[in-house]
């Protein structure tokens, strides 16, 4: 069993720093904030699968939805087997720049991190597959930006954002947010992210989650953790039970300074694939 | 045998997240940019020495330096032995703002990941102390800034800096370079530090290296990937023998914009103890 994933490159270290021992099997990278091409996915579909199946883990983006689809036909076409799950956690705005309903976001890290270590285990496609969608179920996830990104070939910021100015609810790619706004503490930032959060799923008193505080690139560990403070004690506030928890770049957006939010409802069956060995540039634990 | 270490805060993950099994004993942090006092050095040493006595790794700050040999005083009254040694591997100025001779940098976080396994080796402290001296030898660092960092007390941004503008040669804590002057292409400023750094030991062709491309904070892997490539390329154009490589945020400078590159003269000793085991926060490998 194969677990594939790709999507534009500018998100690094996602998706090719996840490639390895418990995640990933391969990953597409396209060129920056750019869907990588079918003929990419195919060919690393054909490398990786094994007979038993591949899973495609694909983000929300009108460009990764379409050319994982022309994958997954090119591979029918040889008979390997694919399920493909889109991922869309995003809960800051319904329909995007690139996306049709909720962007895919960081929840995107921990289905690839958990379905990597039940490719490990041995579930089967279907099983495989039916946990990806429960992962993506139980994830939302929201995000700030203090600064916009520059794509290379571009070369000027894809948008514009005063100095005492912040972005919430920024897309991955710098699309829109719910609203700008004057800065404010960190405290209230993390208010502002996470209760929406909450509120979406809901999450519940007594539910058991993985708090996951990612850096949009150009914000430093220092402030991710005093933005984790804050989350995790919101989450107390809540009768949430923080039992796991992710903080550093993982999902990024070139040198975006700012930071995203994700929460994941935790099982018994989450907690045991979480934990399991992993061995990948950027996500490393276990013997 | 313990490893111990410190300094100003601001410059995560050091020192902190490098704390665990074949790195570092313990790690004292100061405020922001500023060091930790004798005392906190001094209950951190009693709380980790096991009798066989312990090593400071102090970069060269003078209020690090001062605090550390206040610290070992403290501790030599007690009769617990201590040996510190100053990383002092930076090659863009000579005294700076807070320092007496070079400053310390990148090779830092190299000597306490590979005193930390000859510690977990059995090394006796004389020994340890020497091979912390040899690291510090044999490295050498220089950085530079698109922005600068702002400490968060003070709340202003430490140096100015137009916006088409770059500092080389710039400290950990935003002090001055060797100049300030216009935007480059990656690959000219890859240049502007390197040749000093290879120059300085010097390098020579048929020596096998360590390079090591770091993040001052706010500036993401995909940009550290096109810096440690020209990199690379000017190492192996100089005949030098990239054995071993780290590309990563591990010694930065709050959210300042930049990147540092350090080279270490590697020999079997050093590529053993760097193959090592570690299983820190912020650095893993290994069974």
């Amino acid at each position: 069993m194969a677990v594939l994933s790709g999507g534009g490159s500018g998100h690094e270290p996602m998706h090719g720093g996840f490639v390895g021992v418990g995640m990933l099997d391969a990953a597409c990278p396209g060129a920056v904030f750019t869907s990588p091409t079918p003929e990419q996915m195919y060919e690393a579909t054909k490398a990786v699968h094994s007979g038993s199946g591949v899973l495609y883990i694909v983000k929300n983006y009108s460009g990764d939805i379409m050319n994982f689809d022309m994958a997954l036909d090119l591979a029918a076409a040889d008979g390997i087997e694919v399920e493909s799950v889109v991922i869309d956690d995003d809960v800051a705005v319904e329909d995007s720049l690139y996306t049709q309903g909720r962007r895919g976001v960081g929840t995107t890290v921990l289905a690839e991190k958990i379905c990597g270590a039940a490719a490990e285990e041995g579930y089967d496609l279907k099983r495989l597959a039916d946990l990806c969608r429960k992962v993506n179920e139980n994830g939302r996830s929201m995000g700030m930006a203090l600064t916009s990104c520059t794509v290379p070939h571009v070369g000027t910021p894809t948008f514009e954002l005063g100095e005492d100015e912040m972005e919430i609810g920024i897309g991955i790619h710098g699309e829109p947010g719910r609203q700008r706004m004057k800065l404010k503490p960190a405290d209230e930032v993390v208010e502002m992210l996470l209760e929406p959060i909450i509120a979406d799923l809901p999450y519940k008193a007594g539910d058991e989650v993985l708090l996951f505080v990612n850096s949009m690139g150009g914000t430093p560990l220092i402030e991710l953790y005093v933005v984790y403070r804050k989350a995790h004690q919101l989450c107390q506030a809540k009768g949430l039970k923080v039992v796991r928890n992710l903080i550093g770049p993982y999902i990024t957006s070139l040198e975006m300074a700012g930071t995203s939010i994700t929460l994941l409802r935790m099982d018994d069956e989450l907690i045991r694939l979480w934990d399991a060995p992993v061995k990948t540039p950027a996500l490393r634990w276990g013997n």
